[in-house]
């Protein structure tokens, strides 16, 4: 993800209605921010905001949450949010600390192409590592469901194997994803990156 | 596999009592055969027996059928079979025709360093091609099991591709299996194979 800096960045921040300031204090209370039982979808670098908008949009049914930690990114993203969407808020936070936030109240996390983190002293942060799948497990409501695209096979490989080691099934393992796939919603790092014809990985993985 | 010519195989293979000759017959009637209603696991490609071999005697309330289409592959197996072994069957055949000869009455299939096939105008005859997955369909009881493992990188990927794409989940799929996992049942192949130092990749797949 290019960080490009945005001026007025803090004041579009700030009008976001959608913006949830205080996370912390919804800890084990979402459903009630939203006003309801729908299920909670949470994207973890939810960049530009392309692929969570869409999916909020599509799915009324489904509560969604998309977290970033980048101000210039999320200043970009939030133009893009209709402003009669009730099932959307994001926050500006670090995915270290998502224990913090949410306690067992959520049905589905999207990780999009993450950052692939390739040194090995690195590995903790990846978002598929043992540490960050550890807590997932305090903020998966019951069945533990990681959607995942990238393009980095490396992460992909590393991906499979935590997952598989933590007790996760693998399903719709896609080494070409567009190839084989129609209909996807895309991020627009996405979109750039599949116009220049190059792979996207794709796998959900389950886990009761 | 190395084929080494021997001398009296036909000899050795008319010796055995273990060895059936005309499994057309027992199709749909296997559990006649064990006269039993244990759970039937197959092995395709035995090879030298090893692995098959040491599952029966590990575990005699399951049946166990090896199938292997070279008979001089056969005539090193049959020897290192306890007379005594009653939950084991093998067979000379290729695996193309499974079909004829089980019909719903497999419970798990076994796929230890298959051939890879590495041109891509012979995939289909790689085990877990999409024409093999058909013909599974067909010879599994109920649930579909396979447990799969390969010291070839090209293969796997392929497989987990193919069975993800049938609707497998894929399960304790690890990249190094024997760095990660202790008391493994080794074929002779395999056995050489990791005293080497090479990696092993190993899978199960399941399909509800």
């Amino acid at each position: 993800m290019r960080l490009r800096n945005v001026k007025n960045k803090e004041e579009i921040l700030q009008s976001c209605s959608l913006l949830v300031q205080n996370p912390q204090t919804y800890r084990g209370h979402w459903h009630e921010l939203f006003a309801n039982d729908q299920p909670i979808y949470l994207e973890i670098g939810m960049g530009k905001g392309d692929f969570i908008i869409q999916n909020a949009k599509l799915h009324p049914d489904i509560n969604y949450i998309g977290i970033e930690k980048f101000d210039s990114v999320l200043a970009r993203a939030i133009p893009k949010i209709p402003i009669d969407l009730k099932n959307l808020r994001i926050i500006r936070m670090d995915a270290r600390f998502i224990e913090d936030v949410f306690d067992h109240e959520i049905s589905q996390i999207y990780l999009n192409f993450s950052d692939p983190w390739p040194k090995k002293r690195h590995a903790f942060r990846r978002l598929t590592s043992p540490e960050f799948l550890a807590r997932y497990d305090r903020i998966f409501q019951d069945e533990k469901r990681i959607e995942m695209k990238t393009d980095n096979a490396a992460l992909f490989t590393y991906s499979i194997e935590t997952l598989s080691q933590k007790g996760y099934g693998l399903f719709e393992v896609y080494l070409d994803y567009h190839e084989q796939v129609e209909n996807i919603i895309m991020s627009e790092y996405e979109q750039r990156f599949v116009q220049r014809g190059q792979k996207v990985f794709h796998l959900f993985a389950k886990n009761r």
